[in-house]
């Protein structure tokens, strides 16, 4: 009888749940909603409930299962295997999730964040495949991090390193939501990205994007990169000063871990090669010049949202070191 | 006949090296100036008459070397075992260190970057044993840096890793040797803060230091810690300025690597608790607060100027996979 794979991304709206093949071959995936409210021991159901309908759905049963991997936002005390105080499932306190569902499931099952195990996807399946070190980005409502080094994730002392939203790279700059001062996420996730264009034109900014602002109340980070391509100057110059704040998160990790290539995942990707045109300049513009700047890649991933359950499930397939 | 292990700490002025025995015991070390000018081969045969001068004092001959460490100045290759175009030993331009000691000495030497080898015996003998993951910082003329991540030294995908004096803490900021702006060894080596001094008594700022600066021609580091000892009110603030960005180095490593604990070295450390404990007073006042900001120490290097050959000597001990 063949083993499946279960890949898990447990997320503060959605879980994404996908069933895999001891190749890693995706055989069917699923999204259902978390319904936080509804408390953890509840949430933990529907999510059995939805790997023993994908499992069937494959041809298998839950027997079949050899391990499951399931990612979700930190802060989390990731060795100890609990979701402690997640901001995003506000509900979750203290929540011992990788036993739960390993009693419910009957197998061995990895817990990390829901950044590292992107990552993880990225680096088997994706974007990282055929070198050794890497450092990889999310931009979302937040920047979430995660780093491999001579090919394992890095994790720290406590599981929660890579926080690399959180690098400052302003000292005493835009207070961030984490509560620190400068941190690059303050300045280019998809919010901050949209937040700066906002207040711009607040401050009197002229740009196409001020109507926007009047009909819809808000500006987007899609907005801002939709008006950019209609060739809007602000659009321009609030791109910039992400992809530059990008840039320098790049020299900063070179000279940290050095890994080969960097890898950008998430939402504002869509924005396309123009954005990823601009960190690539701004990285050349950063760079120390000892070190031929072209020695490293800067790419975006390849998975897209499937990252996640594909990582985790990959996580659950490695060897125990790397869990 | 006991094994001996040789520990190599080469830097621009001398050359320092230390017989070890089998437990990492120091036997007898000695002190030689480079003498860079005389070239890369001449250096070599200084450094191995040195050793066998050093192996017979300790009793033994060169045939008893188990295995030699050396570390010296980036930018080098450290996987080919060669310094490319060193800017301390302007001499050493593709030199082939480690083929010709190991030539010579007929055992396997091991070559590293010499933060790398002084918190790698930080790590083995000083301020981080009994941990698994820290993060070393020497401050000197430049800032320096080590990184252990579960007990092996990362090293990157080139050698060139941690390189952490060149993480850039204020975008676009003070322009560093690197040629780089704003990285945390512009504000914070031990040259910094004596330059930063100077500029703000040259901006007119009172200061007991100005006396100081009008005798010699110049203010060191040493000179700021000695009147802040005074109670000299500009010291105090380059000195919390120094040690605001130091500060901020620690809590970008903390999201990056997450160590257990961070270790200071090098000559800025004499400065004292003083220095110590404004690092700490910044990191409190800048890492997030979701953290127990105590979970982490920060603590001065406890071997002094021995940490280089220790270290060395201690990587030619150490397993393969951690040479």
């Amino acid at each position: 009888m063949a083993d499946n794979f279960i890949g898990i991304d447990l997320g503060g709206t959605n879980i994404k749940i996908g069933c895999f093949d001891t190749q890693l071959k995706m055989l069917k995936k699923t999204s259902i909603t978390t319904d936080a409210c509804l408390g953890p021991q509840a949430v933990v159901e529907k999510m059995i409930a939805a790997i023993g309908g994908l499992v069937k759905e494959s041809g298998f049963d839950l027997s079949c299962i050899s391990a499951a991997g399931i990612g979700a936002p930190g802060p989390a005390d990731y060795k100890a295997g609990i979701i402690i105080n997640s901001a995003n499932i506000p509900t979750f306190k203290n929540v011992h999730i990788r036993q739960m569902l390993s009693d419910e499931l009957r197998c061995p099952v990895v817990f990390d964040n829901d950044a590292n195990v992107a990552c993880w996807g990225e680096y088997v399946l994706g974007a990282g495949k055929g070198i050794k070190d890497m450092v990889f980005f999310t931009l979302g409502t937040g920047i979430g991090g995660g780093i491999v080094s001579e090919g394992k994730l890095l994790r720290g002392s406590d599981g929660n390193a890579a926080e690399l939203g959180h690098i400052i790279v302003q000292t005493n700059g835009r207070l961030c939501n984490c509560g620190q001062r400068g941190c690059a996420e303050a300045y280019a996730s998809a919010s901050a990205t949209a937040k700066r264009a906002t207040e711009a034109i607040e401050a009197g900014d002229k740009s196409s994007l001020k109507t926007v602002l009047e009909k819809n109340g808000q500006i987007t980070c899609k907005d801002v990169y939709d008006h950019l391509a209609k060739g809007d100057k602000l659009a321009k110059k609030i791109t910039d000063e992400t992809a530059e704040v990008l840039a320098v998160l790049c020299v900063n990790m070179l000279h940290c871990t050095e890994p080969e290539r960097f890898v950008f995942a998430g939402g504002m990707i869509a924005a396309g090669e123009v954005l990823l045109d601009r960190i690539k300049y701004y990285f050349k513009q950063h760079i120390w010049k000892i070190k031929p700047e072209d020695s490293v890649e800067i790419c975006f991933a390849t998975l897209g949202e499937d990252a996640g359950i594909i990582g985790a499930a990959a996580l659950a397939k490695s060897s125990p070191e790397n869990r």
